[in-house]
């Protein structure tokens, strides 16, 4: 059995601790967190939570830490601290300061002779992969990633934070015309605008300026003003019954060409459709958690990311199973 | 550069060759056949065309042999003999005798200390490997594997051996509605029949027996007798207009559960839109070319599968480079 500890318990943690239960080679050892242990009530029986502090107290009971902090303050130094006693796996998605966390962690996992894999989920993650598969495939075309119909968080934080706002669900909806023109080989050049559009449901205060919160939502920037966006106010009855699921997921598209004179046209697509962004990135997680589970037996260590997986690690089969029955 | 052999100058191997041409960090060094040499034309300047048993006194020349001989008869022998003196790839397909053809290459890969990478494509191959990577994520739920719309060269092959026919070409075609169940989440459980129809043109000689041959292709057992088949008689000169190109492809899908009570519906799908299988096949065998040639020189030896390759190992970009901007 893998020995698996949880680092913070939000939604993802909660994906985390479903996707550990759903693999029988895995059990939860135990749940760290920062607030009051006595405040946090977890699902799987018999399992305690400690303070988030203590945790390399508990260095010999676990095999691998899944850290399920967020990316903006706490993975930058919870990774890197976690990774000095445990093997550890992170989501680590701001993507522009990906190689500096990777420095931090590679010299802490380095030092503790442990396994760290960074930036673990979809995207990145799956995406990530399998953009680099298609690169690898196909060195000639293009790349496209849609993203949805699905809920961005920090979107509907954004909202959140206007003045008159009581609460937002914000959905980011890709254009089928322009995913149909890519699946189509016909390699178009897209703009922001033109890929994706945003769809928000937002609950206001009783008179509040509706005229001036949609104003501030659309032409937000960085967030929305590069889109086409929608607001719709609805009440706090209809976001509670129809908005409270956390969907999502999308799709890379790579179109490319081979032939000696690059005539011949393919195209290459991973999609995902999520009912639960956070149980979907949660099993991920746990997956690459048994590759860096059989790379530390092994005796390998320091930090990797999905590109430096081999495949058959994150599978609780033999090279021989899988070989004879899913190759 | 990478020092790349081919052996075998059919379709596969045209494909490769256009696949080493479009890849700037490999060069062709040589084709080996075993045709007549002065017989067989390849279009990339300046390269020889060389006897396939004289294959072993170029073993310093090339870093690695791409093997694109037929599964039936040529892989089981060649493919462990090249094995002996070069990192070797080969498309080995016949999914029942990979293991037996595992097991061969690994002896003769390790005693030669080289690498070989077996059973390279889509099918097995690509497929494969996102059926792997679903399974591992999603443990709970059921694959799905649709082919084309694509020509099966088998199933075109079989068709022309009966009495009467000129010329035939087989399109594997999937059943739309199977595969909109699959993708929305039904789990389905479908028949052979209910998965794919065949779709064949065929050319007879003047005066033959329509009603015989039609019969005797819809009730060919393991090629058509389980599946819904539509044959068509056209003429030569159609069959050349209309049906000279090699398109295929396919999608697996997983439809699988997470959540605590296994209570939410996931679908991942990757998809492939070809217009020259041996093309694509080809660009695939060049990307675990890279793969190989690496692996040998960090010291590996032995037979390996796509499921034991770390996807970095396939591109032509540092570990920095893909961490910065494919991650």
């Amino acid at each position: 059995m893998i020995r698996i500890g949880i680092a913070g318990y939000g939604n993802l943690g909660k994906g985390v601790e479903a996707a550990v239960k759903n693999n029988p080679d895995m059990e939860l050892v135990a749940v760290f967190s920062r607030r009051d242990p006595d405040s946090v009530k977890i699902k799987t029986e018999g399992v305690k939570v400690y303070p988030y502090d203590k945790i390399a107290d508990y260095k010999d009971d676990i095999d691998v830490i899944i850290n399920c902090g967020g990316s903006a303050r706490d993975l930058p130094e919870s990774t890197p601290a976690i990774a000095e006693n445990f093997n550890v796996i992170d989501s680590f998605d701001t993507h522009a300061k990906i190689p500096e966390h990777f420095a931090n962690v590679d010299n802490s996992a380095k030092s503790g002779n442990k396994v760290a894999i960074i930036s673990v989920g979809w995207d990145p993650g799956m995406f990530s992969l399998n953009r680099l598969y298609m690169n690898a495939i196909l060195p000639n075309g293009n790349d496209y990633t849609f993203w949805g119909k699905g809920v961005s968080q920090g979107h509907s934080d954004a909202i959140r934070r206007i003045e008159g706002v009581i609460d937002a669900r914000q959905y980011t909806v890709p254009v089928e015309s322009a995913v149909e023109s890519v699946r189509n080989g016909e390699n178009p050049e897209l703009t922001t605008r033109q890929k994706h559009t945003r769809e928000c449901f937002v609950v206001v205060e009783e008179g509040a300026d509706k005229a001036r919160i949609e104003k501030e939502i659309v032409t937000m920037p960085n967030y929305f003003a590069d889109y086409d966006t929608t607001v719709n106010f609805i009440s706090l009855e209809e976001l509670q019954r129809d908005h409270m699921g956390i969907p999502h997921g999308g799709r890379v598209i790579r179109s490319g060409f081979t032939g000696f004179d690059l005539n011949t046209k393919h195209t290459i697509e991973y999609s995902l459709n999520l009912e639960s962004n956070p149980e979907f990135t949660g099993s991920v997680l746990a997956a690459y958690a048994r590759a860096a589970y059989n790379l530390s037996k092994a005796g390998d260590s320091g930090c990797k990311t999905v590109f430096d997986i081999a495949p058959a690690q994150l599978i609780d089969k033999s090279g021989e199973e899988i070989r004879a029955h899913m190759l």
